[in-house]
């Protein structure tokens, strides 16, 4: 639970928007840079560049380059991001079934 | 998954930093607000009363004013909040425990 631990790191970037989306898209298989530009929509270059750069430094998604003349490099997630893209997406669907009921609560406040 | 969901700003108080940290003290049951403060370090006053409203806005923790003098205020996970407490532990549990193997990759970096 402490402030400074570095699961925090790891959380942040599993939770946060981008991470979450670029996880959703890759456990329906491995994305070309475009192709995951395309899908998750709104998300500048840079930013997709960042979140990918975090998500493989913590050992979720393996860039693979083909070394091939023009570039073919494809983002796939590691069996460890694949066990991640779960545990969020049990998460993320609970809050989305249960938003009615959260969104009740706003209305009556 | 679109961007301006409501269900963002839900996830966003589960996983976030306080929210996290006061749905796992109150996981163990009803807390005062002297509580909370004593047994999260470093949240001010203002983040916790914050974080508080956000999660019973959200119908997450149910504030109970017992109506004596001097007051008597009771903060305590609804059915909800413990359903939404189960899920965020699993998530925060799994990087936990998978940290160290996490953390290999940042050191090999």
């Amino acid at each position: 639970m402490a402030a400074e631990c570095p699961s925090r790191d790891v959380l942040r970037r599993l939770t946060g928007r981008w991470g979450m989306l670029v996880l959703r898209v890759l456990s329906d298989g491995p994305q070309r840079f475009s192709g995951l530009r395309r899908q998750i929509g709104g998300i500048s270059e840079r930013m997709l560049a960042q979140t990918l750069q975090g998500l493989e430094a913590d050992g979720m998604v393996l860039r693979r380059d083909f070394q091939t003349v023009p570039p073919h490099v494809e983002y796939a997630l590691t069996p460890l991001g694949h066990e991640a893209a779960t545990r969020v997406d049990t998460l993320l669907g609970w809050i989305e079934d249960t938003l009615p009921q959260i969104a009740q609560g706003w209305a009556q406040a």
